[in-house]
C-alpha cells in the first residue's frame, strides 16, 4: 500500500502518536494511584485498543455491540457506561453468561428494579453502578439524593451493586486548566460522598469510577477513587487541543482527502471530505479558536495553520483561508491530498469502518477495522 | 419481531410512506416529461431502492461503494454525482469493465485530462458530465465559463462527454415555494445554456441532468432537461418539511429510542439516542421552526408537537418541552419508547447499518441492510 495511492476519503491513524497518548494516560493513572479503565468508544477497534487497553485489564464501552466485540477478543471486565434501558437487559445477560464481568449503569429505581428482575428471571446476577451527577451536565442523581438508597435497595434484591460512577462532561466547557482541575476535584468529591453514604448504610460498594479525558489529565488528587475512565485521549482531537490538554501535534487521527476543484474568486478549495467523512461536529465553535469543521494539514501531516475546513456538504468540503484571503491554486492543485484534523475524534471516526494505520514515516502499515452502530 | 421488543436505538422505515413518496416523485417526473434518476445516497439500501428506483432505470450515487453495491444488484446506469478525484479512476474503470454504464462528474481541465488518460491506459472509455454551478452553492463552473470548451476537449480525447449536470443545493435555503420554483427555473436555464454552448461547438452532449428534491417538486417547466435527480424525497425529513415541500407526516424515517431517566427539575427526559444515533445535523436551525436535533413522536408515530430533542451527547439525548416547561414523568416513564424524526435523513441514516421496516400497522416486517463509508 502506497500513501499516494490511498483512495480518499479515508481515515488515518498515526500509530506512534496513539502509543505516546496511551503512555501518557497510563502514567497519569499510575501517578494518581487508580486503575485505568480506558473507554474504547472513540476508536471502537480491538487492534487499536491493544495499544491503550491491555486485554487482561478493564475497559469501558458505549454500546453492547462494543461489549460483544471486545468480549470476543478476550476482554473480560467491561463497563457499559450509558444508562441502560429494559430492552437491552436480555442481551446484557447473554454477555455475562458468556463469562464477561459486565457492569451496567443506572440512576433510577425503575432501572434498578428492571436489572433485579432480569437477574432473577435469567438466574444471572447483573451488576450495576449508580450514576452520580457531579456537574449538571447529563444523567445521574446528586450525591445527596433521596433516591440513592432506594436505587441500591431495589438493585440488590437480585442484582449486584458495584459502586458509583460519573462522567464530568462539563469539563469540556472549562475555560482554563485550573478550572478543569477544579472540576476533577468536584468529580472526585461528589462521587466519594455518594459511595460513603452507601457504605455507611451497609451496602457493599467497592468501586468509585470517575473520568473524562480533561479531568483525568488535570486531576490533582483522586483519593477515594478506584478507577479512572477516559477515551478520547487515545487519539485526541481539536476540542482537546482547544482545552489545552494536548497539542495539535498529538492528534493521532485525521481524514485524508483530495482536492476536487476550486471556486477561485470565492477563495474555495473543494475536497472530497464532506460531513459524511468529518461529521457535522462543530465542537470548537465555543472555544477561543473556532476550527469550523476541522483544521487542515498537508498530506505529510504538516499543519497548514492559515486554512480551515469552512463548510461541508454530504461528500464535499470547502476549505478556505481563515482570513478569507485568496488561495494559492498551485499549492492546492486538483488531486492534491490533504489531511483534516477532527474537532471530535469520536464523531469523525464513527463515519468510517476502518483505519489506515501509519508508521513513523507516514507509510501505511495496516488496516484496522472498527465497529459502528449498536 | 415485536415492536415493543425492538432494542433501541434503531432506525425505523415506514414502507407505506416510502411508497407514497416514491409515487409522488415518479408522477412529477412524468408530468415534467423527464427521466427520473433517483439518488440512492439517502437510504443506501438496495431493498429500499426497489421501491423508488426501478432496476432497469437510472440511479445516482454519492460513493463508488454505492456504485459497486447497486451494480452487483443489477443496476446498470449509474451516475456518480460527486466531482471525481484521480485516485478513484482505476476503481471506476473496474466498475465500467463489469458492464455498468457509469458516468463521472468533473469541473476542471485537470479532471478531464485524468479521465481521458485513464480511459486510454485502461482501454475503457470513461464517461463524464461537466458540472455547472447554477447557484454559487458548491462546485461547478458557470454556464458561460471560458473553461467549458477546454474541459470538453480534454475529456473527449479518450473519454466520453455525456452532457452537463448540476445540483441546486441553494434551494435548501429558499424561504418560499415560489423561491424554490424560481431556483428550479434558474437551474434549468443555466444548464440548458451550457449544453447549448457545447452542442453549438460540435460536441455530442445528450444529457442535461438537474435536480434537488425541492426544485424537482416545485419546477414549473423543465424544457431542455433530460433527467431529474432527487434523493431525500424517498424518506423526506424535517428540513424538507420546513421548506414546505412535504408534511411532517410524510417523513418515512425515524429513530426509535427509549427513556433512560429524567432530570425533573430541569425539565429533561434522557433517552438512548444521542448524536451517534441522530447525527449532529442542525439543518432546521435557520428555518422558521428550529427542530434542534429532531422532533419527537410517540412510539406509534403520533407527533408530540410540544417536545423536541434539545441536546445530544454521544449515546444520550435530552428531550425537553419546546416552551421549557415541566415534563410529565408518567407519560415519559423509564423505558418508554419514543421516535425522533430526523432533521436530515441522509445524515441520520448514515449512523445506522440497517432499517427496521414497518408495515401499515407499525409492525416490524423486515430488516434491510444499508451500506456506509466509501
Amino acid at each position: 500500500m502506497n500513501f499516494k495511492d490511498l483512495e480518499t476519503p479515508c481515515l488515518l491513524l498515526d500509530k506512534a502518536k496513539l502509543e505516546a497518548n496511551a503512555a501518557r494516560m497510563k502514567a497519569r493513572a499510575e501517578k494518581l494511584g487508580v486503575a485505568l479503565r480506558p473507554h474504547v468508544k472513540t476508536l471502537k477497534s480491538v487492534e487499536a485498543a491493544k495499544i491503550y487497553a491491555p486485554r487482561d485489564g478493564r475497559i469501558t464501552v458505549s454500546t453492547l455491540r462494543e461489549a460483544e466485540l471486545f468480549a470476543e477478543a478476550g476482554y473480560k471486565d467491561i463497563f457499559y457506561a450509558v444508562g441502560v434501558t429494559p430492552n437491552k437487559l436480555e442481551r446484557a445477560a447473554k454477555i455475562v453468561k458468556g463469562g464477561v464481568d459486565l457492569t451496567l449503569l443506572i440512576d433510577t429505581v425503575e432501572g434498578a428494579r428492571a436489572i433485579s428482575d432480569v437477574s432473577e428471571n435469567s438466574a444471572i446476577p447483573l451488576s450495576a453502578m449508580i450514576e452520580i451527577d457531579v456537574d449538571g451536565h447529563r444523567a445521574g442523581i446528586p450525591w445527596d439524593s433521596d433516591d440513592l438508597m432506594p436505587i441500591a435497595q431495589a438493585l440488590t434484591i437480585h442484582g449486584r451493586l458495584r459502586g458509583v460512577a460519573t462522567h464530568a462532561g462539563g469539563s469540556y466547557g472549562c475555560k482554563s486548566l485550573e478550572a478543569i482541575a477544579d472540576m476533577a476535584e468536584q468529580e472526585r468529591d461528589f462521587t466519594v460522598r455518594a459511595v460513603e453514604r452507601l457504605r455507611d448504610a451497609g451496602f457493599d460498594a467497592p468501586e468509585v469510577s470517575v473520568g473524562s479525558t480533561p479531568t483525568a489529565l488535570m486531576a490533582r488528587d483522586l483519593t477515594g477513587v478506584t478507577e479512572l475512565r477516559a477515551g478520547v485521549y487515545a487519539s485526541f482531537d481539536l476540542v482537546m487541543a482547544g482545552l489545552g490538554v494536548c497539542a495539535v501535534n498529538d492528534i493521532a487521527l485525521s481524514v485524508l482527502c483530495s482536492v476536487i476543484g476550486h471556486q477561485e474568486e470565492k477563495g474555495w478549495i473543494l475536497v472530497d471530505a464532506g460531513w459524511m467523512a468529518v461529521s457535522r461536529d462543530l465542537g470548537t465553535s465555543g472555544q477561543a479558536v473556532d476550527q469550523r469543521y476541522g483544521a487542515v494539514c498537508a498530506a505529510d501531516g504538516k499543519f497548514l495553520a492559515d486554512y480551515v475546513l469552512h463548510a461541508v456538504n454530504q461528500e464535499q468540503g470547502i476549505i478556505t483561508r481563515r482570513d478569507g484571503g485568496p488561495i494559492d491554486k498551485d499549492v492546492f492543485a486538483y488531486g492534491t491530498q490533504l489531511r483534516i484534523l477532527p474537532n471530535h475524534a469520536c464523531a469523525t471516526a464513527a463515519q468510517f469502518d476502518q483505519y489506515v494505520v501509519l508508521g513513523s514515516g507516514n507509510e501505511p502499515t495496516a488496516v484496522w477495522p472498527r465497529v459502528n452502530a449498536w
